[in-house]
């Protein structure tokens, strides 16, 4: 079952993305007591700068535990022989990457891996946007499109785990004749509303189109029907979008909007109806809820 | 938190459709002791005759308390002033009924009311297809399309209750001209894939379809296109349909087989990509998912 250990215990954190990683030292949000970033090269590489940065910090005491949020699809089931591992992910030489026993062999301290959508999830529901909710969802929008969510206390886990980038959508051909980029599905969500589809449609990189370029428009019609298919499905409390195209922030309002045009009034909630401001809102903890959400996990038991 | 009474315990069931209401006592699949059906007519009538049922078998003992499984939406925050009721159905004379209350007031027992597919989904948890599992999805293809799911061993109740009926999906325009006959959506799941759809774009009742009409193929590309964003949304176990719909068992080998396609191998879990006979199922209960889901909600304190 979940549970938290006490406060004053140190944990270790990993933000383990596909361009970079993040590795931090403390015990929540006011409690970071270091922190490094480096880029994502090599599995061999990039896992012996983790190591070499926890050894690096002994001196800090020993630390109860390593959360790891992983860049997926990650092996979440402790019955598998690869339990632990980034498994089929696309990223060139990153398939099959034992992440959880290299950290554990070297750094002699239990490992808590999850996806790093599922524990961005954590770090809001613990400290930030989604405390307090039974169902929560985060979502990040950024060279990929990830989402985890919490019900029950518990991080969705099932069969493996959710892979909300990769939903279905109506595509709007007349408007959008781009076909997508998935190298699996096409025009699943992550094609047609990731940064390098946006890049891609548009032949300029996404942070360079102008916040009243038609890019938006359309990319909040693919992101209102996405997370209009999370709220039929899970019937979350908050859906909290994070990533970096959604710094771009006018993003929020014309999403918002378009929520309520597509589900026209039928799930009777006033926080769709009336305070959707408050409904579907950019992560409380900013840029730091991949970190904060890796130290939370592994203050977590399972 | 959730909890089962002892085993001797009787309890009563309503399965509250929106053609048919069934209302039954027992205690599970080995132990239904009477059982009745009668078309659903107006709110005051249908309360009238289900009362009536309850109060004709008083002979049998005590009922420790009656679940309702109720077509939705279903108000079923506790801190609401209309919990239990059913709210905003577009079902003529039923929006805003007050079924907990009244069947409370008249049969002085605890009444535990859910959407009847939450139920259902709660029956073949508890006896049926998803025994074990810690996420399971139960979908129902019929005069409406719903979705329930249990998770961590709750009926998934977030801000409402899931709509998996009113998902969006890819229309295939060009293979399928229908817009769709969903008063709120148009061509969302239901407008695309209920009974009342099927009918509505071959002009003739969807039971008398043949086997062989390509009626078929085409209800099964939608809802696999449904299942899989299931699977990338909630990662469940096992997916349960059911619903008058699926009575065309020719269905399901259909679906399956589109649901490998449309993923692509991209979810790696063998129950997708080598077991998906057993995990894309008809329910274990049968016709009897829905009353017995009823009695099983009884069961439970929440």
């Amino acid at each position: 079952m979940t549970g938290t250990k006490h406060d004053s215990t140190i944990y270790g954190g990993i933000e383990a993305g596909g361009t970079k990683w993040v590795c931090a030292i403390g015990s929540g949000p006011d409690h970071v007591i270091t922190k490094t970033r480096f880029p994502t090269t090599t599995p061999t590489e990039t896992l012996a700068r983790a190591i070499a940065f926890f050894r690096d910090h002994q001196h800090l005491g020993p630390l109860a535990a390593i959360g790891v949020g992983a860049f997926g699809p990650v092996d979440l089931d402790p019955r598998s022989p690869t339990y632990g591992y980034i498994t089929s992910t696309p990223k060139q030489g990153w398939a099959n990457t034992n992440v959880a026993d290299t950290l554990r062999q070297a750094l002699s301290v239990p490992i808590n891996v999850d996806t790093d959508v599922n524990a961005a999830a954590l770090g809001e529901y613990r400290w930030g946007a989604a405390q307090g909710c039974t169902i929560a969802v985060y979502l990040t929008i950024g060279t990929g499109i990830g989402g985890g969510a919490i019900a029950y206390e518990r991080r969705l886990h099932g069969l493996v785990h959710p892979e909300m980038g990769h939903l279905r959508l109506p595509h709007d051909w007349q408007r959008d004749p781009f076909p997508g980029n998935c190298p699996y599905h096409g025009d699943c969500l992550e094609g047609l509303a990731s940064g390098p589809a946006l890049a891609k449609r548009w032949g300029q990189p996404a942070e360079t189109l102008g916040a009243d370029h038609p890019a938006w428009v359309l990319q909040a019609h693919y992101l209102a029907l996405a997370l209009v298919n999370l709220v039929c499905t899970l019937s979350p409390e908050r859906i909290i979008v994070g990533g970096g195209v959604m710094n771009q922030l006018q993003l929020f309002p014309l999403v918002r909007a378009e929520v309520q045009q597509i589900l026209n009034g039928y799930v009777q909630a006033s926080e769709i109806l009336e305070q959707i401001d408050r409904y579907i809102v950019p992560p409380a903890l900013g840029g730091q809820a991949g970190i904060l959400g890796a130290i939370a996990l592994a203050a977590q038991d399972t």
